[in-house]
């Protein structure tokens, strides 16, 4: 795992120190099982897709010799919420002042479009500067239309995204703003 | 591939010789991607979850050298369709009068039940007999609870399944049963 230099700069706040060991996919990953065992959501992570290229068998089933990481075309965790589909992404950017895109492939960005299209719920979660916005999937694609820009000011992502505080359990209280946001309830 | 040794006694119905080919796994993969070139459909076969054990870099990028498959948790294919989330697992038996209930992990009995519970759409493919027949996630979960059986008799897929037709494009055309029996329309 790679820290950033900087870490010793928010090395004070307790909360951030208390995850810095951890990163986004883990917190998102102990919260959507948090969320299962409270039964409230079912949400999993995608298995990333891998291309087989050799197997081999040993008496305790098939082994992977080769393989590799193949391109995702969705985002990486979809599930069940109050009876909508829910699909997201998340991404982590050390860089301070903007959300790189080349952190979206392009399959995944016409994906985001579709799932608006047909009614699913769709978003980024991203974490920068230590804190972690919800991304609305159309104010995204909004961006996108509107900039020709190869990042996403943080600027923006502040204004348009919803901060989602640390907490003890579940770490990542996402839902509790999804429910703001697209079930139109006070929290 | 593996193909059934009675192979022959169907070989006269062209449908069932044009597809003798292809398993159940590739024709509705190729079912979703036409549902997702006409825009129908955003279905996806969920990638096999994999334990990466050993990992190396090449030029190309990471290299699996070695990888494990791991008892998947959900079921196969999941996405959306007219807003509603909606999910199944497909399964080929080459058992004649019934199919057996080891194809399918406890987990994803749990899961099924719990898909139900939060009101997504959620389903069997079973192929038997070289038919295919979709079975609602309740009269599974109902046949469950009233069997000690180890396997589910043909004569209860057949009387409270649904039969898929082969087509030409989609070669699977299950959204029109799921219209029929989700959306109570008429096909």
């Amino acid at each position: 795992m790679n820290y950033p230099n900087n870490l010793k700069k928010t090395y004070q706040n307790p909360l951030t120190y208390k995850n810095r060991g951890m990163d986004l996919e883990n917190e998102l990953n102990e919260s959507n099982s948090y969320y299962l065992e409270i039964n409230r959501a079912l949400i999993y992570k995608k298995p990333t897709p891998i291309g087989v290229a050799d197997v081999s068998y040993s008496p305790k089933g098939k082994v992977i010799n080769k393989g590799f990481f193949k391109e995702p075309s969705t985002l990486d965790y979809n599930g069940l919420y109050r009876g909508k589909y829910i699909e997201y992404e998340a991404k982590v950017t050390e860089n301070r002042t903007s959300f790189p895109l080349a952190n979206i492939h392009k399959h995944q960005i016409e994906h985001v479009k579709k799932v608006l299209e047909h009614q699913g719920i769709v978003f980024l979660i991203i974490k920068i500067n230590d804190i972690v916005y919800l991304l609305k999937g159309n104010d995204f694609i909004d961006f996108l239309k509107t900039n020709k820009r190869k990042s996403i000011p943080y600027a923006f992502i502040k204004e348009k995204g919803y901060m989602i505080k640390y907490s003890y359990n579940p770490i990542l209280n996402y839902l509790d703003i999804v429910d703001q946001i697209y079930f139109e309830e006070e929290v």
